[in-house]
């Protein structure tokens, strides 16, 4: 199948009758063909209305602009769609990858997309210390050092800001142990999705494995989220947890937390890619 | 919410464009409100396309009867729909337990039916054993002690499709621990949901936890599947595992299994009253 | 093999070199078999050193008090062993549950009780409300109401001190939904177990459902503990966790967890019977 | 602490009263110090009893020869100890991993050993393809290429000895997709784990993610087992699953299934290497 004719329609409206037959008969009347149809509602009656559709343009169907134009006075305009999103499955979302000093997940994500496993392209690797230039560089990705300072946090957020804006369609917090400012998100231009070392709620902030230990859980896991300015606190993507020992000192915690935290970031990195993440207040619905 | 006014619609039809089109269509020209909206397709172009839809009518809309020949003639018709069904959501599944010995996943059962949580009613109870009548009774259910001498299978068979044919809508095999013939199961007139005590494939037939323990498997599980004539082969609806200390002797991997089997069968006998198993020729697509 | 001579022996010592040595050459003079021997060091070097041991005494050997005797004498008092208990397997221990309204924890203690598969006796239930009197007066377990009127607690508590002061090896909190006081905890005379509906130290407090739909969690979790006077602070027994879906309510997680809940709750209880739970400060260790 | 003198010490001893007193006693005797200390008894009466100790020898202790023969001539002659070994934690296990050309095993392995995480080093690769050489050889590690040639098999087995024999203490089959014969196993001096993509024993055997898919199964896993004569029966050390979606092609199941085989391994690896894996018949139990 050409992915030249496969389109993404992302659609997000206040729930009334009607509203999956004026989509699916907007595609249906220019002979499109719906491959993959997901819905949500958030509630059964007066919520909103979450509809994810990949679909194939008939041959000699219009090109994206067309499209785009045709759904926004056919079916947008009309039934008051408050958000929506057209996207060329062709179209490769660019990544960009923030990192500190703690490789494994910068890692996987980088294996993954060398092994042609993620929709998407890492297009730079942005990092306040030098150690994974290497691990970076062999893979033909560009490395950026942008150093912290003491009190110099706002000038390497412009320095950041500078290098992504504009650039890329997702920012990866691949264990970048930087606290990004609500004014940096803003300018940022794109989504960042953020990988915490815990349970989520549970041990939000700093030492999560150590704390974990302390407090005695016979779990732990590892959560990937949206960035937003409260730290900690933005929509949940994914999650995901692994039994501990007792006898488990809190490295050994965190060795084994590392591989639930690679997992599970790589997973919310993928559905974001793909598109299958809707964000609805403070939750997500994942259409997997 | 009235829920006389609602419907579950499954629909299962050879893929092509227009098909959500003219299914939400039909709903929309009648002023139906969809609540719900699943759907899946087995392949991305010429397989098979299953959806499953919970519709609320409009006040003063019309009643099953009338829905159904409508669908018909404008709908399944013309899609030359191979299978549909429309389900009032007011009516409640008919559900006969057929159980041995162990009454673990019976009292599961009748517990939840009897917390309200069970989309469908516990109307008889049959058993090859007098054990478990008195954990029946004590619930107002009726208990058909039909035993099975030895060479008297299809007598037994006969009293037991004497008493459920045409008078139920599902029946569950919790735990009941005798082969039932394709002659039955043509004759019983609903599917059967049975519980395996190993994760099929693994370890099918008889003494699951016996053998389970032998190999050294670390992990243990239970599989609720819908009966077919081959013995454990039909399509799988649920399986879930829980992980199992070396330790453990049969009788403590079994004692654990118990915990797994009746939460699993629980599942899948919910999802099968809710209409949300559709069954792909060996497999089952759930919509959860 | 006859369970009279079988004996638990737990020991709780400032590590140094020799004590399983002593520990061990102790049951050895004695002609005692060794059947299980765990053990547990906080840290590598100059922790405490926790043991379970079972053991069998020859035939003809003393009885527990003599056993214990020369424990104290040969073991305990040289090795200055800061905590250690005998227990003989034939005792079992005396179980008192309290409950308020929702009853599935109950009755599945009631009902793994009734199967024999629980090493220790529940004698009564205690609850603040009369809805549970039949499920638990048709095991031939009394059942006791103790209300907590408004500012009466005190007086409530006073009531079930009377009832289970040195009768009971064991309190368990089956989903009662009263704080006791830490005044009560010391004169209860037996250890309290808990089972908490969410995945601590995450969700503490109450309603712990509804909050983690609204942060939008993808897993929920049950805790069961040991109850200090800190409200859901005290030793985690145990915990357990189940994906949930996007789609559900907070009525269906709460649905769901229950079965987490349960399960949950009866491991912990079993291992507790059995000696294998060891309280190492804010944590425990469980010899499973 | 000095990791010189550490020891770990395994036994392996058909059951009876005092073997717990005879080993811990010998130590004590040494003024050794036990760190860890493990046992498992196959059956409760009559059957074997292994045991995995660490211990600290004191100061100015003897070394490994003196230990042994100490052992050997006061435990485990007098014992009729079936076997034992002694190991000093500071020799580290050395290393050699197979593999055909899906390389996400051997990455892992290499990264986690690159990590620091090993205890073991990775001494030499052998593949049958020339593929994963440049990602071997970043790292240091010698890459040998034994292509197999229609019929060749035999000739292939004997430079794989020539290369392995005598040199390593394990042999790791990461997705190496060739089957060894038992003359190979018997002359390759070192035991051998192999990662199978399935939850044995379900789909023994190959494209275990295809037939998953057909059969319809709802959650998939990974085996490491030690490699015996017969195919994928070996004896399970771990395994682990995740659920699958029911929308997921066999790729995509493969996909998931790949980030459960490297952990998977790593963790049968890892034990293996710090002698936390007993055999016993048809099983193991693992020491964690």
């Amino acid at each position: 199948m050409a992915v030249d004719d496969l389109y993404r329609l992302l659609v997000d409206v206040p729930d009334r009758p009607g509203i999956v037959a004026a989509v699916s008969g907007f595609l249906a009347e220019r002979g499109a063909n719906i491959l993959e149809f997901d819905s949500h509602s958030t509630e059964r009656h007066g919520g909103t209305f979450h509809a994810r559709v990949e679909f194939q343009e008939p041959v000699g169907g219009g090109g994206e602009q067309e499209i785009a134009q045709a759904f926004e006075q056919l079916v947008a305009t009309p039934l008051a769609v408050r958000h929506w999103e057209l996207w060329p499955l062709a179209r490769r979302k660019r990544i960009c990858v923030l990192v500190s000093r703690e490789g494994h997940c910068l890692a996987d994500l980088l294996a993954r997309w060398h092994a042609g496993e993620l929709d998407g392209d890492i297009g730079l690797v942005i990092s306040n210390h030098e150690d994974l230039r290497g691990e970076v560089e062999r893979f033909g990705v560009p490395f950026l050092h942008v150093p912290v300072e003491p009190g110099g946090k706002a000038q390497s957020e412009a320095r950041i800001l500078e290098a992504v804006a504009g650039r890329f369609d997702l920012l990866v917090l691949a264990r970048y142990m930087q606290i990004l400012s609500g004014d940096f998100l803003e300018r940022a231009g794109a989504p960042v999705i953020n990988i915490h070392h815990s349970f989520l709620p549970a041990f939000a902030g700093a030492d999560p494995y150590a704390r974990a230990r302390e407090r005695g859980v016979k779990i732990i896991g590892a959560t990937a989220h949206y960035v937003t300015e409260e730290l900690d606190a933005g929509p949940i993507i994914e999650q995901d947890v692994e039994r501990v020992n007792d006898h488990a000192t809190a490295e050994q915690m965190a060795r084994l937390g590392r591989d639930i935290e690679r997992t599970v970031l790589a997973r919310a990195v993928e559905w974001h890619l793909q598109g299958r993440v809707v964000v609805d207040g403070t939750r997500t619905v994942v259409f997997t």
